[in-house]
C-alpha cells in the first residue's frame, strides 16, 4: 500500500485545472447537461502515472476535491478489478467509481489521458433506434471526433461509426466486451452501451470532453432525424 | 403548543447542509429542473424527531430559511391533518405545505428521512401513457432506485413498478389512497399521481433526491420509447 | 411633464425587491426560460400610482435599473397610446416597451399590479394546435391559476379556458382586441395572441409570475398531449 | 507584420463590454444554449478598423481574453484566406477561427460589425426539413429580423427567407458559396449551411446576437410546425 500521511496533498491545489478541482467542476457541468443525474456517470483524469477518480454512488454535482481517489498507473494487475493500489483515498466511507475497469480500458488500449461516462438520453435513445451493433451517421458535424478517439479528426465526408455493446447488471462486467469492441473497431472513438450510456476517451480531459459533446450532439440529431424519417447515412 | 422565543434558532445555521438551508437550495435547483414551477412541489426533511417543511403556495425558488416550518415527529395525531403541533412557524402569514400529510405517509410507512414532491412533466406524461395503475419499465438504468425506497437497489434485470393513484382536487385528500398504494405495493419506491406528479422518499435527502432523479430519468426515457413505439418492458 | 432632476431616485434602490431591480432580474430569468429571447416580451410592475416598464427592443437579459421607465397611474388619457406622461425616463435613446397599452389593459380591467408578456413556444404552439378562439384543458394542475387572474384559484375539476386573439403587425394594435377578449371572458386569467405569445397579469409580480409559470406548464403539457393523441378536456 | 510588444493591450480591459471580454462571455452563453458545443461556432466583433476573433478548435465556454486574435480591417488581401495580417496573436499555440473568411464576407458585403456562427440543432433540422435552397416562414415573430441583416425590420406580414447552401468538408471553402448566396439574396439576414449550422450578422454584436436568437426561435418553431403537419407559410 503506497499511501502515506501526505496523500491529501495529491488532491489539494489552488489551481482550478488540477484534476482534483476539475473533476468536481466538470461533473457539476455534466449534471446540468443531464449526463450524470442520479449519481450515474462521471469523468476520470490520468496525468502520466497518476489516475484521479470520483467516488461511486454519490451526487455527481456535489463532489469535493477531498472525495477524489488517486491511483498509480499502471497497476500491478494491469486491469485492476479487485485489490487495487491507491496513492490516496478519501477518509469518508466511499468506494471508487464502478467505472474504474472501463476507464482502464481507455488507458491501456488508447493511451487515454481521460475517459468520460454518461447516461445521456441521446446516447440511450440512439442504442434503441440503431438496432445492430453500430451507430452510424454521415454528413453531419462529425469533424470534432478523432479516429480511435486519439488520431486525426474525421472529415465531413466520413461515416462515423460507434460500436454498441450489450449492458450487464454490474458496471465492471462490461470490461471484457468493451475491450473486445475497442479491438474489433480500432477507429472507434467511443463505446455505446445499449440501454445504459456511453464511454468516451481522449488524450486529455479537453479532448475527452469536446468529443463527448460532439458525439452527444450527433446522437441527438441522429435520433431526431430517425424519428422524422430522414436517412442518417448518405452516399457521397 | 411547543413554541418558545428561541424557535428561530431551529432554522438559523451557517451550515449549508442544515435542513433550513438545504430546503431553499434544493427547491431552487428543482425549479431549474422544471419540477416545482408555479409554486407546486417541494421537499421536506426529517432529522430524527424534527420535520422541516416549506410553506404552501410560494415561489419555490425564492424560499428563505426563515420561511421554514419545524414540526415535532411524531405528532400526537399520527397523521396530522388539522391542529398540527409546531416547534417553529414563520412570522409571515404562511401556511405549511399542503403536502404535509403525504410526507407523513413516507415517514410513518417507510421511516423516511426525506420526501420530495414534483409536478415534473415526465411523471405526468407517464401517468397519461401508462393507463393502468402501474408504470413499468425494464432494462434501463434502474439500479439507482431502492426496493420500497429504502431497501436494496434494483438490478438491471428487475422490472421497476411505480403505482399510479388518481388525483383529487385537494392535495391532502390524496393521503389515504397514497397510503393504500404504499401498503399494496411494499416494494414501490414512489407513488405517481395521475395528471399531477409524484411523491418520492428516501432514508435521507440525498437518497430521496437521487431516487427522484433516477425515476424522472426513467419516466422521460419511457415516454420517449412509448411515443417511438419501442416496448418498455422486455422479458429477460 | 412631471419629470424633475430627482427622477433617477425612482429607479435607485438597494432593495432587491424594488421594481427597478426586480424587472432586470426577472427578465434575465425569463430569458433563461426562453420566454423573451431576441428582445421580445418582458414584465411591468405597478405599485399603486407608479408603473415601472422596461425599454423596447433591447436584450431583456441585460436590462439595468437605469433603463427603466416610470409612469404615473392613471394617465390623463386612460389608455395611453401616444403623448404618455412619465415620471422618469432613461437618459439613453430608448423607447418604452411597445407592450405598454396592453399592460394598461391589465391595470384598467383587472386592477393588476403586474403584467407579463412572453413569446414562449409552448404558448405559440398552443395557439396553432387549438384552432378556435379558446385554449381549453382540464384535469391538470390548473389550481395555481386564478379566475380572472385575480380571483379565487381554479379547482382540479374546472376547465381552464384562455382566449386566443389574432396577431397584428404592430404590438399596440392588439389593445382593442385584447380588451374585447377580457370583457367577453371575465374569468380568463390571460390572453393568448395567435402566432405570437401571451399576456398574463396578477395582483402583484409574484402572482403574475407564478400564474405565467402555471399557464406555460399547461400549454406545454397540452401540446404534448395533443401531439400524442390524448384528449385534453375530460368530462367530470 | 504590424505586431509590437504592446499588442496585449488590445485585449486587456476592465470594461466588460470590450470585445476581448465580450467574446468569452458571449461564447459561454452560446454554449449554454447548445449553439457552440464541441468547440464549434463562435462570434467575432469588428469595431471600425479592428476585428476580434476567437481561436479555432478550443472549448468555446472557456475562452479567455488572452486567447483573442486582433486583425486590422481591411486586410491587404480583401478576403484573407492565407497570410493574414495580425495586430495581436495569443502566445499559446492557437490558430484563428476557421470561420474567419466567412466572417469577412459579412464585413465586406454587409458592413457588419459582428458575425455569429452556430451549430444549433434547430438550424440544422431546418436545413433537413426544408429541402430546397430557402428556409421560409411567415406569420410568426419575425419582426426582430432586419432586411439584409442591417436594414429595416421585417413585418409580421412579410415572409422570412433564409438561403441554404451546401456544406463543404473545410469551413473556409464555404466562402464563395456563402458570398454568392448573399449576392443572390440581398435581403437575406443570414445564411444557413445544410447539415452544419448558420452564419448571422448585424451592425454590432447586440444586433447580431438578437437576430441570431430570433432566427433560432423561428427555426425551432418552424421545425415543430413542420413535424406537426402545420403549414409554415400562409398567404396574407
Amino acid at each position: 500500500m503506497a499511501e502515506n500521511h501526505d496523500a491529501d496533498a495529491l488532491v489539494t491545489s489552488t489551481d482550478p485545472l488540477h484534476p482534483a478541482n476539475l473533476i468536481p467542476e466538470l461533473c457539476a457541468s455534466f449534471y446540468r447537461l443531464g449526463w450524470v443525474t442520479g449519481t450515474g456517470g462521471g469523468i476520470c483524469i490520468r496525468t502520466g502515472d497518476k489516475v484521479y477518480i470520483a467516488p461511486s454512488g454519490v451526487q455527481k454535482e456535489r463532489i469535493e476535491p477531498s472525495h477524489i481517489f488517486v491511483l498509480p498507473y499502471p497497476q500491478p494487475d494491469p486491469s485492476p478489478h479487485t485489490d487495487r493500489i491507491f496513492l490516496r483515498r478519501p477518509k469518508l466511507n466511499l468506494k471508487e467509481s464502478a467505472c474504474t475497469p472501463l476507464f482502464w480500458n481507455a488507458f491501456e488500449k488508447r493511451n487515454a489521458g481521460s475517459c468520460i461516462h454518461t447516461h445521456s438520453q441521446n446516447a440511450v435513445m440512439a442504442t434503441l433506434l440503431w438496432e445492430g451493433d453500430l451507430f452510424e451517421i454521415s454528413h453531419q458535424m462529425i469533424k470534432g471526433v478523432r479516429t480511435g478517439g486519439n488520431g486525426k479528426t474525421l472529415s465531413y465526408l466520413d461515416t462515423l461509426k460507434v460500436p454498441i455493446i450489450a449492458n450487464t447488471p454490474d458496471e465492471e462486467d462490461l470490461k471484457d466486451s468493451m475491450a473486445e469492441a475497442m479491438e474489433k473497431y480500432p477507429d472507434a472513438a467511443a463505446i455505446l452501451v445499449r440501454r445504459h450510456g456511453i464511454y468516451v476517451w481522449g488524450d486529455d480531459w479537453q479532448k475527452a470532453k469536446t468529443q463527448t459533446e460532439c458525439l452527444d450532439y450527433l446522437f441527438e440529431i441522429g435520433v431526431k432525424m430517425k424519428l422524422a424519417g430522414i436517412p442518417t447515412v448518405l452516399n457521397n
